[in-house]
């Protein structure tokens, strides 16, 4: 059965996910003469930089997701279709969904990328990923559900299980994450349960590597790493995670952990679409691309962002995973499938790096914007102005901005809401 | 095994269940020298009265919950435990939940009502209920899943069935549901949608009695009924449901109607603890209670609200099931309680009725307290102004009033997320 769209004469670009490289695309195409058909698994678009946040209980789910079809309601030749996609036919140019086929002129996959447990069942099962809403909201479920259970133990080892989460792997989810964990520890919780001892409470960052956030300078990562040890937060350096049973952590060094709250945030892998050949995609599920983000050995299926990896001198394995990277080359296939209607030459894709930051909790952050550097309130303040600036939706930003008000002033998290039936496995995909 | 609760030399009081009458029983014994043990299935208080606007995406869930330790964070001597009640023991003066037993001086059976769905499997099986946030989620889901599978049919039976609500029940709750819907046809969904033709989308109250807001004067049923008219909504009346297949519905009076959402507002039952004899339950799964609402023949055994049934002069069938009856009886309670320790007299219960209101949209409100009865603008503003006013939580009431004038001023109801997956059942407790 064919999707539901309108046939028109004009091309069809269809384009897979409606994160931060779908989305642009979907703008760079503004006043092109091409009909869009764009698929995703939600009706909305997440603002992935906040999840953690979500997962704190200093945001409420709703106001970093907004909905696709709000976004581009003025649009024309436009239509959003609410579905997951099986397969690519190249051969046929069409795709496969669960609501039907669907052929295309130009396809360009933007899945994006989610958790990988590097084929360890183990971490699957019982650890917590956080790259979605739905897991988002689960992991804070589970982090309240076991300070609930704590009150009711009185079994010592137990109690120390509930009372530790460990987070695995320091980079900018980990680190966030870990930071957000450690000032609920110091300003939240202890009022919430006033029966339980938080000098017990322990927050603890694994990370195989030699250092937190591999990707900033010298100077960020120690200032960084300063900063979560002054919130309280043990971070255990060159330490791989070997083993979890739902109790107890092992690590390559021989060390022990017992906790109830393993949150894993070690490393990302692509959401690959089914059907192209296995050359092309490489053994982190990223398709290999050309400078034009054409997937190798194709003519009109792009791939752009965390599921695309394009090998270039600077970048031997590719561009990081980033917002801006997804973004940019968005733009880039926008400009060149425009240029292709009007035989103009193609551009090729070079990627400015326009910097990174992460915040560690209340007014400490780092932020690297090519030779400058800094942290502390600045950082703070400029990382809290520049997400703002970025979140989809007038309405969600005027959201944001109180929640962060409030809970500034009020050293508070009030979403402390355990809404949903504890469900073990966080994945809902 | 015991609940693990600090025990002290003074009296113990149990409540089940956080809705207005148990969070009002709590502040009521503010000052009494009495250890309180709270114990609800949520970790929240829900504002239930605005539930059909998280339903119909004018509101995010968390701005209408409340975290209950944080409302009762300065409290000593009191307790909150996460769990649900099996039963109660009352010769031993115990409880038995989810978490183990716990012994009481004082029960206060404060659990509320649940939709009743009159033994009928079918409207159980597939009617959406909702009373609660979960099912008002699922709700919401329900309504934009069933727009984004209209786009995709060909059939038109299919797509008359998924453009039509059917809203069962015209109380309060019906009535709110079925104008909040209406709006969102007429001022969100055709910009969602463009490509469905939203005249042939059509939103039918249907009441088994002669009239909708039951309870209040003509003048207001009236006025209430002539404003879902002029919002596009058909009202039928006198018109019981005999019969939902998942797409048809049959009327005792012969009338069939294709919808794929059906809503199910016809009445609600108590949700009563076991262990108690079942000569004090009546018919409704209420609590006979006598006029300190003691549980009759119990001594200690308290219930109030919902779940409680009072049978007086003026209200031969029990007080109705609103917030107001609840809290009034929590406070006689909870100043009993005081009184018994200081052999004080105790008071019996009188309910002081301080009126009742119903929302209809953008502008319009019926307004009933005493003799005095109004609508239209200032109805609807009073609703407004009293509902911010009654919220849980600062954060809250601000969180509310920015997205109420963000809709008023924008037509628009901007949290239509489709967020889980489509539970059909909506039974979560």
């Amino acid at each position: 059965m064919e999707i539901n769209v309108p046939e028109v004469k004009i091309p069809r670009i269809v384009i897979i996910g409606c994160g931060f490289g779908g989305l642009e695309l979907v703008k760079a195409l503004r006043n092109v003469d091409v009909q869009i058909v764009l698929i995703d698994k939600n009706n909305y678009h997440t603002f992935q930089p906040l999840l953690y946040q979500v997962a704190t209980a200093g945001l409420e789910a709703d106001s970093i997701a907004y909905p696709i079809r709000q976004i581009f309601k003025q649009r024309n030749n436009f239509h959003f279709r609410w579905g997951t996609v099986e397969k690519v036919i190249p051969e046929q140019n069409k795709i496969v969904t669960s609501i039907g086929e669907l052929k295309y002129d130009h396809l360009v996959i933007a899945t994006g990328s989610t958790t990988n447990f590097f084929g360890n069942k183990d971490f699957e099962q019982l650890g917590m990923p956080m790259k979605n809403l739905v897991e988002a909201l689960n992991l804070r479920s589970l982090i309240l559900q076991n300070f609930e259970k704590a009150l009711l133990t009185t079994d010592t080892r137990e109690l120390e299980a509930l009372m530790t989460v460990v987070v695995v792997g320091a980079g900018p989810t980990g680190v966030e994450l870990a930071g957000a964990i450690c000032e609920l520890k110091k300003h939240v919780l202890p009022h919430d349960y006033p029966e339980l001892d938080f000098r017990k409470m322990r927050v603890i960052l694994v990370e195989n590597g030699d250092c937190v956030l591999q990707p900033m300078s010298e100077t960020s990562r120690v200032k960084a790493r300063n900063y979560l040890e002054q919130l309280g937060c043990e971070v255990w350096l060159n330490t791989g995670v070997t083993k979890y049973d739902g109790m107890v952590v092992e690590t390559k060094n021989g060390k022990q952990l017992l906790t109830s709250n393993f949150i894993w945030t070690a490393g990302v892998k692509g959401v690959i679409v089914d059907g192209l050949k296995t050359e092309v995609i490489n053994s982190k599920q990223r398709f290999l691309i050309d400078e034009y983000c054409l997937i190798k050995g194709c003519e009109n299926i792009y791939a752009i962002g965390d599921v695309a990896c394009m090998v270039t001198e600077k970048y031997p394995n590719g561009h990081p995973q980033v917002a801006p990277v997804a973004m940019q080359q968005a733009q880039l296939v926008g400009k060149n499938i425009r240029n292709s209607f009007s035989k103009k030459a193609l551009s090729k894709f070079e990627y400015f790096d326009k910097g990174t930051m992460a915040t560690i909790g209340r007014n400490r952050a780092v932020v690297e914007a090519g030779k400058i550097k800094f942290g502390g309130f600045t950082g703070w303040f400029s990382w809290m102005a520049l997400h703002l600036m970025l979140l989809v939706g007038f309405r969600n930003k005027i959201i944001v901005f109180i929640n962060w008000l409030w809970n500034y002033l009020n050293y508070d998290r009030t979403i402390r809401l355990i809404v949903r039936p504890f469900i073990r496995k966080g994945k809902t995909e």
